[in-house]
């Protein structure tokens, strides 16, 4: 049975549907404070303003200084921003033991596609710019920044950039159709998420001018060939559940060493509670175990 | 007439007396993360843990590194934190260009006087210790901070330690007996406090063995003589609106230097809404071309 401090994700999710049906809009970053409500605030780590780009340094005391997590936050690339995440990677950072980055892409629909992803290999770029080797750069992103943690990389490798130790989408989207069977068996679990929605995200990212199937889009349609390893989470009652496989069998038919573990019971990016929720901190403690190997930590 | 934006300090202090009535109990942090949503995350700000202490250091780009504010958050001594107060004063230490020292003191009803000034003249002493000299630091808090930035001075002086340049008490509470008429002429106009709760806050802080009129709790019983200059804000509508004035006739009377600057309509607390409200942008304005000359910046 989910614990009741992963229900207030339940919670979260059951509100935003109401307000979003109720046609509410408040201004972004009050919607991003709220969402942020859900994490607790991890102790000892510092928050450091990158000068000139729209990010940040999430420092844990005694992180690796030159370990680095890439951060791709979700909220359907319509939302969401360093401020709604930055408690939840603060927790996966410090557990880690490596620095975060984190920061804000282009939103749609004032942003259409390939604006996120140009800002996102623009900021690796920057990063492998500060020094940071990229054998020690683990992407990782939730949801929508879930999807991106793979696409970056496929188009870093074909702007010659080299390519990160790896990467750990959970409650990746990647299936910009909406086609996976888990939108019907989930269909009255998922608090938030249904085709409609989603399919209605993907049109506010994509513009009339760009394809679902574009390989940058959903990478399911990219070759995978020669990525690092990923772990993979996914929430068992969300419609998303079917990307998460989608995306672990397609790295395994590539050759890409992919583990996916499938939280029974859990909403969509159900790790936000983490600090409350046990689900939410087994999850976060996961990572980091499959993480610091990866980044040749202790 | 109040802005839209500053109704929103009215609707948090309606919900939070509704909360309150109801019996309603959150955790401490998720209750502090709410009262945040008040108020806007500023840019280009940095926020470090300081080891060792419960505190931050936030710290705004091109701020004068030697210059600081002793920031005493409010919560009637039974809440607040460095994270219900972070935005708040990193909008101030921006507007000022200083840095800003933000920490938690133990509170009521767990822990109850002096151990709230205990730690408050302890953390000073610290600061001092850093090599910040005392005259390039101004003490600053809301409600019940407001009334410890000046017995946190008194109590200081005591022990020996230097005085700072000045305060900048806003909303302050210092009577706690609550004799002041604005608790009557404000009655139905503050949404939150009335003589009842400020009287059981006042127990909670002080147990049976302390006296409301011992001038470490109640300044106005002190010996302001000497003190630096003082700027006091306050909200028109609050019923602490005496407390501030009680304040500055008692600074005046000792010698000391007090600005008041009356807010009308305004709830207590209102710079809350920094970022959000002209009236609390316009507050911390005020204050920030008080302190700059006070501190000697520019």
């Amino acid at each position: 049975m989910a614990s009741k401090e992963s229900e207030a994700v339940r919670r979260h999710w059951v509100a935003a549907r109401a307000a979003m049906e109720a046609g509410e809009t408040s201004d972004q970053e009050l919607a991003d404070h709220r969402w942020a409500e859900l994490t607790t605030e991890p102790d000892n780590v510092d928050y450091l303003r990158v000068p000139g780009r729209p990010a940040l340094w999430i420092a844990p005391h005694n992180a690796a200084q030159d370990r680095v997590l890439f951060c791709l936050h979700g909220g359907g690339f319509v939302g969401g921003s360093r401020y709604s995440h930055r408690k939840l990677y603060a927790h996966l950072a410090r557990a880690v033991g490596a620095r975060a980055l984190l920061f804000d892409y282009p939103l749609a629909p004032a942003h259409v596609y390939p604006a996120q992803l140009d800002d996102a290999v623009d900021t690796y770029h920057w990063l492998l710019d500060q020094g940071i080797a990229a054998e020690h750069i683990l992407f990782t992103g939730d949801s929508a920044g879930g999807g991106m943690s793979i696409t970056t990389q496929l188009r870093a490798r074909t702007d010659g950039l080299p390519l990160p130790a790896g990467a750990m989408p959970f409650s990746p989207w990647v299936d910009f159709e909406a086609t996976g069977a888990s939108y019907e068996t989930n269909r009255d679990r998922d608090e938030f998420f249904h085709r409609d929605l989603v399919r209605g995200l993907a049109f506010m990212f994509l513009g009339r001018d760009n394809s679902p199937r574009d390989p940058y889009v959903n990478p399911l349609y990219g070759d995978l060939t020669g990525l690092g390893p990923m772990y993979i989470q996914t929430g068992g009652d969300e419609v998303l559940l079917d990307d998460a496989r989608q995306l672990a069998e397609a790295a395994e038919k590539a050759g890409v060493a992919a583990t996916l573990d499938v939280f029974p019971e859990m909403q969509h990016t159900f790790q936000m509670a983490a600090g409350r929720a046990p689900e939410a901190d087994d999850a976060i403690q996961r990572m980091a175990r499959w993480a610091r190997p990866v980044l040749r930590l202790r």
